[in-house]
């Protein structure tokens, strides 16, 4: 059985969950609380030397971090992992979006308000500014797309998901984004659906 | 024949010549200079709406931007792209670990040195330190491997060869790292190798 070493709050973590939940496997989860400093432990940090949750247990000893290619692994051979050369890339190219140009401003904006709790932290406005960057390109494209490739829910959509739709925890009005906020009820309405931080 | 809009000095459009260059695949380079605002005009926002470089026009009129998700496509049926499913996963775990804990840093300090010219950008101390951070996990992992994944060269090597190989314009030093400097020889002994700018 997979374990899978998550904190309940991070987004990063909820992929891995919501994506099992929907593969219908079964997991064990190691709730590690970063904010304890749980993730950086000499015992954690044999797991995954960069620190970092999640970190995936695929047998005992073999462990794999870094939350978009853990859905990649999990997705093989399943309807969420496209079997199309270009399609795949297009996976790739929003997961990678997600990690560069999405996941540093909109889930540290949730750092700072939901954890830290600093409202008057000296980065938050400029990653709100850099969130809202992100969500225009999301919006452009969802505003012709019912997800992001191929017209099919994918762990691009799950990626993207995770943090999009609890932007709100990071002072980020959605608002202005009605293909946004089309697409996170669709991402809500698919088959075994989880919520975050359960 | 494949078209890529890149940028000479760019380490992330270095990783798609020197991927094509041993796929030996043929490729027009349209140079396309972000620091004179070419990647932000309509015309190149339409190509792709992120407005990054590299771009890869795969076809006329199919844009594919993101470095790593371009290396994924082009190196598919290669041996730079292992056939294992978890070999397959770490190769993801590498190019992840370099967009999300690596270039964020080493690509930035470099930027910051090289293109504006700034000894004394108020960022440029944290971007080192947090380079080191990254070179530190490297250096672990290749003191006990000749490459990232499975003992061989692949996409994983080029993602993180591109800005690693030049740390020094960044102010990076890598003596204290000799794992990572005899991986970068071996990298540059790979067949087909071409350097960075020409």
């Amino acid at each position: 059985m997979y374990r899978v070493y998550g904190m309940a709050e991070s987004g990063n973590c909820y992929k891995v969950k919501l994506l099992l939940s929907q593969l219908k496997q079964p997991f064990e989860w190691i709730e590690t609380d970063i904010m304890q400093g749980k993730s950086r432990t000499s015992e954690f940090l044999a797991k995954n030397p960069n620190g970092k949750v999640p970190t995936l247990e695929i047998s005992p000893g073999v462990y794999l971090p870094e939350s978009n290619a853990i859905l990649c692994y999990l997705a093989e051979g399943s309807p969420y992992w496209p079997a199309d050369r270009l399609a795949r890339a297009r996976v790739m190219q929003w997961m990678f979006f997600e990690q560069y140009s999405h996941e540093p401003y909109v889930a540290v904006a949730r750092f700072i308000l939901l954890l830290l709790k600093q409202p008057n932290h000296p980065d938050l406005a400029e990653k709100q500014r850099r969130s809202h960057l992100a969500f225009a390109v999301m919006e452009q494209h969802l505003a012709k797309e019912l997800f992001f490739v191929g017209g099919q829910y994918s762990i691009a959509d799950i990626a993207l998901f995770a943090y999009t739709h609890v932007a709100d925890d990071g002072g980020l009005d959605l608002a202005p984004y009605p293909a946004i906020r089309a697409w996170i009820e669709q991402v809500k309405a698919q088959p075994d659906y989880v919520p975050i931080g359960d």
